[in-house]
């Protein structure tokens, strides 16, 4: 190993909003920080058209404004950053290891913030229209819909908690679901149909997004009649799950069913030195503000780890 | 109970980023929300001259612009405001009201983010220069203090955390106290002192905080000897220690032995409904970006709650 390979303090693994926070409080705080990113900086969050809701930036911005400001932040307290495919991290004493496409990297403390992923449905138009009527976050982008008419495709609690929280914009929420029953909480399903908003499209899969410069509709198919019709929609709610990036991290921390790194209130991991922050991380609410907050969280702890 | 003391969905206790953003959220997602705030809004943070290390606002901003901008945004989706000092929070099966110095409101979920108060020295001239070379905080302020000399005061394991953090920016550090012993941990104290950048001043204790617009030095005395010496300091960080405001609530929601709320990491106390965030839970690192991001975590907690 030479003396370059050990140059670091804190290496972070991802450049959304968790590991652009992580990187301005470790590189203020006057450690050596590499932040390693395999895409462009901005996370998931520069897919989304307008950010209302990140409270202390009035109006709406970018996705794309918001995190390069953050980049610019911390490149400016000195953060650099590096463009590579992280393959995985191991353990050699005192030091961390992160092996990439490109070269490996060492530091005594390492923040893991690769987020996660929403699954896509993979129809027709589905890409095209993402943030311009698709959409895979209520809480994020409900407010915009207010007394238009969405639809929501998913079966499990997290397709009836968008469908319950749409019913406080929409004038009307259609759940489209394959079967003909919820794998969600039975009380979810009944305060749903409680609200009076919501139609029950079950048996039916959704075939096509359709619209011109935003969604206009979804084309519709029932799985037993075989039966088509169009939905006309302006907003449409895909809640089929969510896969965080762990797979090269898997066998090195702690994992949860969903395949989430278990971490405490610090975002410590169950490996001394190795933090996680954002998406990733179990019990995440997928929002930028708590991205943040994870990732600020995540540098004071490595950095009371490094001190201690 | 009349029927306006049923009109809220929830009441967010503390006016600070906490619960600003945490009325962000609850507005923004069609829910009626009351935030009661004492004082003015923007909790602590509108004590401190410049915040440079929020992300997502570039530059340096004062406190008081960076809350004074969630507070309308907030307000812009609907968060209302009143002005009372809280008592406390009775149960009353499914409602919580939050008794005030003014009337009692009534929610079905309520978010405490009242924060918390630092510990002051109490000495004359601490008041006039906090801001303008007093601290209570070296992850905030430390690197406004490069090549600079800087005092700080306290015992335990924070004092020697802050000095520690504080020899990555200041030419000198003089750690204060008033023991010839440090309650801190003994690994913290030795790797304070192989920095070769502290010099320990025992058996003293600071007796005036001295300036002129800015902090220029110390008064300060042997508690042995009573002799008295002027420290030439520029920086001035006062680790004392920290008392959650939760005076109102205790016996209602679980407190640790700090006094801190007790939430897991949906922000949630041991009581349904009821959730806090920001620097009144336990574990916070009392930072902007950590209470907001608690805050929203709180929000949408609360949010599910409702739903659920």
């Amino acid at each position: 190993m030479n003396t370059a390979a050990h140059a670091w303090d804190v290496i972070i693994i991802g450049g959304g909003p968790a590991g652009l926070s992580a990187g301005l409080y470790t590189a203020r705080a006057g450690l050596r920080s590499l932040l390693i990113e395999h895409g462009a900086v901005g996370g998931q969050i520069i897919n989304t058209e307008w950010v209302e809701n990140y409270p202390g930036v009035k109006g709406t911005v970018t996705g794309i404004d918001l995190t390069q400001a953050m980049h610019e932040q911390a490149a400016g307290f000195g953060l650099e950053t590096v463009y590579a495919d992280v393959s995985g991290i191991t353990i050699d004493g005192k030091f961390r290891v992160v092996h990439t496409s490109g070269e490996d990297y060492t530091a005594r403390a390492v923040i893991i913030a690769a987020g996660s992923e929403r699954q896509k449905l993979g129809v027709p138009g589905e890409a095209d229209y993402t943030g311009k009527g698709v959409s895979y976050c209520a809480t994020c982008d409900g407010a915009f819909f207010r007394d238009k008419e969405v639809a929501v495709v998913g079966g499990g609690n997290a397709a009836l908690t968008e469908a319950l929280e749409l019913t406080r914009f929409a004038s009307k929420v259609t759940l489209i679901h394959r079967r003909d029953e919820f794998r969600g909480l039975a009380v979810l399903a009944e305060k749903t149909q409680a609200t009076g908003k919501v139609d029950f499209l079950l048996d039916s899969v959704v075939d096509e997004v359709l619209g011109e410069q935003f969604v206009t509709g979804l084309k519709v198919s029932n799985v037993k009649t075989k039966e088509q019709q169009t939905l006309p929609v302006s907003g449409f709610f895909v809640a089929v799950g969510f896969r965080p990036n762990t797979e090269h991290f898997k066998g090195t921390v702690e994992l949860d069913q969903q395949g989430s790194i278990v971490v405490d209130n610090l975002m410590a991991t169950n490996v001394p030195g190795i933090f996680a922050a954002g998406d990733i991380r179990n019990g995440s609410i997928r929002q930028v503000i708590a991205a943040a907050g994870d990732g600020a969280v995540a540098a004071v702890s490595a950095g009371r780890y490094l001190h201690g």
